[in-house]
């Protein structure tokens, strides 16, 4: 199986997708038009609103309802990239330049604010008060988990356990809002919603895990930015954790957060490599998968299962 | 009539949507949860909440649908400051210190994302689609008309068209949302929904004349912030748009925006206030006062309307 199989099933709605996030651009007001055809151009695999639509191929599967829903996770996607650029100050964005660093800080903030909107309303029009509420305490717990990294006392006892609490809510919690919405507006059964709602936040996990780990071993031509960011930008990931807590005499954790040179990044990078930590969190990849997968048991035993199944293999196996 | 007058017959839903604001900072991420307290606790005159209370009260005054909306246009507000004065650099903001300014641009930033996560939660909790899409909207109008300031390249034949567009945007649509969403929830006839929509449109674009005059004439200690605010920041108000198409022969509106030294700024505001510009902002600021009383006609007359029709004439006469 290829990553593909996951869009085949579902290549109708997501092409339907495509185009409603195209007419989006289509706004009277130039800069605006132009932010938004370069923030829609630069959605990338789509991962997520075909997570939506696979997940309504079960039971009833509502295309008036599924494509707003997925163009709203989508956009709400972009919307958090955008503003997470400015935090970041990130100057690449899957190899581009981000809107910040493009257009300027106040532009990325307003049309943040503006994409936000823009998926709220698409949400809207599903009319299911479900998931319009859903949508919305995603983006509450993606901002407030945010929030809870700025001026943290760091902790190296609890590192571990606030690594899971940060990547829950930058991650996991859009890809379980994106599987949930999908079974609720299927009409799928309550325990179909809640399975699916679990295998997209365990699927969400264990993505980010592996993310942190590319961002150890992968290339830049394939993330579409430097390997090491984030220990250049002082983010404390898994593979650190790890290797901290097997080397407690090595102040990492604190020379990380005080974010030193290069050169030093650069030093640390590599004794984290040679050390082994990155396959200690691969180990922890895997465990996240499979909880994934094992959601998936009281689902009917049909094509789209078999592919969810699939992904979560396939999806250990990426590299950008 | 006095101001309170707007207040007095929606005390109780009042005291209900501060209670709902404070709730709303009880959270359990720390730094979240001052922010949320230090931000609930600026909100001010609460006017536009009571205005979707008030315009609930001519039909079916249901406090199960009129709080949480009202909630949610309260928390909107709040949430286009928060990220409006990232914008402006602003350092106070009603007498005290941004949250910008108090707590950093990222946190800003972020509490902005997270307010307009729990207004359109709140909002969703109404159940009613018709004021979630307005919502959405809302935020799309606001957020796109700022950026439609940036890069701008400054007409001065079209600049007070501009001008109505640009507070159009940034405050009548808030306050037309305020009290059309009140009519909405309350089972008003359409014709009743469209007159109070448009009454908070023209009452929106008065307060932003108005507010625009005081930025000349006002007192720091009573505007919470430096008089002639807006020149310095280099914004085109209505007095400054209409003494250059007086004066013609002043470069006025070029200085402006390339953003003179303070000496020109008090130089340029002496000018304007001893010309007769400040008088013609007056007459347009009342004219769009005169059609915001006009809607009224078709209303049960009844003491809300009174009510409603006195604030216009109130509106005119603020010194804050």
């Amino acid at each position: 199986m290829k990553m593909d199989n996951l869009y085949i099933p579902v290549a109708d709605g997501l092409e339907m997708v495509e185009k409603a996030l195209q007419n989006i651009a289509e706004v009277d007001i130039p800069i605006l038009a132009a932010l938004l055809e370069y923030a829609v151009q630069s959605t990338g695999k789509k991962i997520r609103p075909a997570f939506t639509l696979l997940c309504g191929k079960f039971y009833n599967y509502n295309l008036d309802k599924l494509i707003p829903m997925s163009v709203g996770v989508e956009l709400l996607h972009v919307a958090t990239l955008v503003h997470d650029d400015i935090i970041d100050e990130s100057e690449l964005r899957r190899g581009k330049p981000t809107v910040k660093y493009a257009w300027g800080e106040n532009a990325a903030l307003l049309l943040g604010d503006y994409l936000f909107a823009q998926a709220a309303k698409s949400v809207a029009t599903t009319g299911n008060q479900r998931v319009i509420e859903l949508f919305a305490q995603t983006l509450m717990t993606i901002s407030g988990g945010e929030l809870a990294q700025i001026n943290v006392l760091f902790d190296a006892k609890r590192a571990r356990e606030h690594y899971y609490e940060w990547i829950a809510a930058k991650t996991a919690c859009l890809f379980s809002t994106a599987t949930e919405s999908g079974a609720v507006l299927s009409d799928a059964p309550e325990e179909v919603i809640q399975a699916l709602k679990n295998y997209g936040y365990y699927f969400g996990m264990a993505f980010q895990v592996i993310d942190d780990i590319l961002d150890f071993i992968g290339k830049e031509a394939e993330l579409g930015k430097p390997v090491g960011s984030d220990l250049m930008e002082g983010a404390v990931t898994l593979p650190t954790i790890i290797y901290a807590e097997s080397n407690p005499e090595h102040d990492i954790l604190e020379q990380i957060i005080d974010k030193k040179d290069r050169t030093e990044v650069a030093e640390t990078m590599e004794k984290i490599r040679k050390s082994s930590a990155l396959d200690k969190c691969m180990d922890i990849a895997r465990d996240f998968s499979r909880k994934a997968a094992s959601q998936l048991e009281i689902l009917p035993d049909n094509e789209y299962r078999n592919i969810l199944s699939g992904l979560v293999d396939l999806m250990l196996e990426r590299k950008k």
